[in-house]
């Protein structure tokens, strides 16, 4: 049986822990997919893509307001999808590639899981192939996994997922998608621009549920005046009918369409490891247990990204297999020389229509924790740049704490959101005072961070002088 | 004669100076314009109006890249004029009569400046209009005026400026621009995407001169490809002809266009105000000099904005209308009480296309110094977003300095440049070293700012584990 100092499962973030310092170890690489992973393959990366070109057509049947008459003549989807896979297939193929002609690396190129360990304490794999191995270490990097209703799949509708939904040869008249997060919302956005009528079937009150209230009820408003969207529905049964599908909802409520895309979530990947023969706690949900140095329960055995992490988001898998990368080469209890992963102020975006970006605790997470807080909704049309947008819809919540003068956290819906965050995730980061982030920078007038500088300021005014004290 | 206790010379940044504490103050308020300054009514505001309603006309006409087929069918100019100038000029009405109603303030409507002080040291003020009145203290606020060269105000030709040009009744067929700086370069991009031919005559090399050399010279190669850009030529004639004009170059060369912008730079205002009369000293070039303080050689008067500031900015003035708004309180020589301006990262963006950005030293000034330097431009292309949005053109360029990990400057030029460089301003605010910027906060991805967040990486690599040492 073939031995391995480490074996990788997975090549999202995973395929990035191998830096010089691993040219020595022998590895194995375990990809059953595509190289990349979700983000590049079918995630971030392509969908990001999309939504540019829908967002510019946005742009184009929303000109008018600003004097400017124009229209659309075509959306050439098919060149569209050619524009996006034909950048990102050959990366896949190039990743897989150049790791088959490093001469320490194999790859292995089905489903992998583990088998019981040997008596000598190595890890045992097996592929679906049939091919068997050992190794020292392993790095769980399995990933997460489109979750499709049953009451869908029971039914034999045909449907797509985000894996599908961007290789489809046309646009559909009217989609239909059931779900009502960020996946459904970036795809409503998407072929919304591009000319689908959508409607989104969720089963709770609004959309984004988990964003902040005021994000997620205003998206939800603006949502319902381009979009239908049926809220309190659930999904019973589904047939195809002609060409399109035909929902039955669980009030008994029908619905027809052209295209049923299911946007309702994805699961870690733990579960089909058997991880259990390793010793590797995985959850009920099946997410791998880890603690902060992203040790597994089972010695030598670490694991990172959507497969073990509560943050189904690139930026904090790619945090992770760094520090992953740096511990796996580290003793096992030396937690003095172990890097510890950093979730503290974790950021995000969905680039939808009106785009949101998030960081830190939402309003009723701060109450619920008890803390003294101060809340401000700046409206992006009271800045110099919102002017000039015309913008009617934009907002920037920030949360400060009151005993502090710390930031908590930063709802932004609207044009840049993704953009203007980051300024608040560095003060987060930094433990930057509200009051100080808001005068001691300049902010470039008539840019749209005014829009953050205007909230600080509602919030804790201007500084005394001379300063008391710095915090 | 009538007396007051503070008089404000100018309503941009010198109106906000009165706030609560100054209810029990009598107040002249001194306006030969309309209220609201350069900023609001002739600068920042209205032009970024433009420039919107241009970058949304440049998104049409660029839209096909991205498998949109798309067209302008017609720019309604008067459509934009009406709706940028139907918002301001309320609001500067609204100004005034603001401070008409206020029982403390009274208000002068013309040309003011200074007469000979009275006997009892109290400074004394004339207007065109007649009036005559002293004041303890007084706020020169006075801001600055466009400058046009002799060769064009002495030929007659009919030119406009940045003061009249929002203004005209249709988009010019070929404008011709004489000036490379940012206004120039501003009304360049809302003419040209507009749909009006453009040239501009510059006497240097480049465009955007004073900014990083590498940002000037891939802007201009940028801008030959769409505008006509005559360098090293400058005007010596000019004459009207039939409804346009026709320029002759120094060199010999004519040009005929349809209206021609004069956008050669502002002069400040201190040379209009005889404030030798109150002792206040105003240098060769019509600059106010004022100290940390914004005190100016006159025991009493302040000064602050265009009319006495290195940075022609609204950002800056407002930040110095603080200082003053504080420190016109404060006993004259009580500088531990007074609060000293802060222009140490002063950052500045040109709202053209592609829209730039700068903060701190350029390469040239910061090799100058004799720092040691390291220096990256990054391409928005290596980023996942710019990949979106099929960037061809966009970097950002940081500087740090070796010995400290410091950041020295940063120069972007690319989409969301204004709002892409607030992090790196806050960070040289802060002084927080550029290796735990990038790697101490989280970037979003696939959100822009990570264009950023790889320069920093490429500057200074990873960080070590454990921490040796936090600077």
């Amino acid at each position: 049986m073939a031995h391995f100092d480490i074996a990788i499962i997975g090549t999202g973030s995973g395929n990035s822990i191998l830096d010089e310092r691993y040219t020595d170890k022998k590895v194995a690489i375990c990809e059953q997919n595509v190289f990349g992973g979700t983000c590049l393959n079918v995630g971030c990366i392509p969908t990001k893509m999309f939504v540019y070109a829908a967002d510019i057509a946005h742009d184009v049947q929303d000109a008018a307001r600003y004097g400017i008459d124009a229209r659309i003549d075509a959306v050439r989807w098919p060149d569209i999808v050619s524009r996006v896979f034909g950048r990102i297939d050959p990366l896949a193929v190039g990743g897989e590639n150049y790791r088959r002609a490093s001469p320490n690396v194999e790859v292995f190129s089905s489903h992998t899981r583990f088998r019981p360990s040997t008596a000598d304490g190595r890890y045992a794999l097996r592929t679906d192939d049939g091919d068997e191995f050992t190794a020292d270490q392993v790095v769980i990097a399995a990933g997460s996994r489109v979750t499709v209703p049953e009451a869908v799949t029971a039914c034999g509708v045909p449907y797509h997922t985000s894996d599908t939904i961007m290789r489809i040869p046309e646009v559909p008249e009217h989609l239909i998608i059931v779900g009502g997060g960020f996946v459904a919302c970036e795809f409503a956005h998407v072929f919304s621009a591009l000319g689908s009528r959508v409607t989104l079937l969720i089963r709770g009150a609004t959309l984004l549920r988990g964003h902040d209230d005021d994000i997620a009820s205003r998206f939800t408003d603006l949502a319902a005046k381009k979009w239908e969207v049926r809220n309190h529905h659930e999904l019973a049964d589904a047939r195809k009918v002609g060409d399109g599908v035909e929902i039955t909802c669980q009030d008994g409520s029908k619905l027809r369409g052209d295209m049923l895309l299911v946007a309702t979530g994805r699961v870690p990947n733990g579960d089909q490891l058997d991880a259990h023969h390793a010793g590797v706690k995985v959850s009920g949900s099946g997410q791998v247990v880890v603690d902060q140095y992203q040790r597994t329960t089972a010695r030598g055995i670490f694991a990172l990204g959507d497969v073990s992490s509560d943050y189904q988001l690139k930026h904090v898998a790619n945090h992770e297999a760094r520090v992953v990368k740096h511990n796996l080469l580290q003793d096992w209890d030396d937690t003095e020389a172990m890097m510890p992963s950093n979730h503290r102020y974790v950021p995000s975006a969905v680039f939808t229509d009106p785009q949101i970006a998030m960081v830190g605790l939402t309003e009723n997470e701060a109450r619920a924790k008890g803390l003294r807080i101060k809340v401000k909704i700046q409206d992006y049309s009271d800045v110099a740049y919102g002017w000039a947008m015309e913008d009617t819809v934009g907002i920037a919540k920030l949360i400060v704490d009151d005993d502090t003068g710390l930031l908590l956290g930063a709802h932004i819906m609207g044009h840049q959101a993704s953009s203007l965050i980051q300024p608040v995730v560095q003060a987060m980061a930094f433990d930057l005072p509200a009051q100080e982030m808001a005068r001691g920078q300049y902010w470039i007038h008539p840019a749209l961070p005014e829009v953050i500088e205007n909230a600080l300021l509602a919030l804790c005014g201007e500084p005394p002088w001379p300063p008391s004290r710095r915090h």
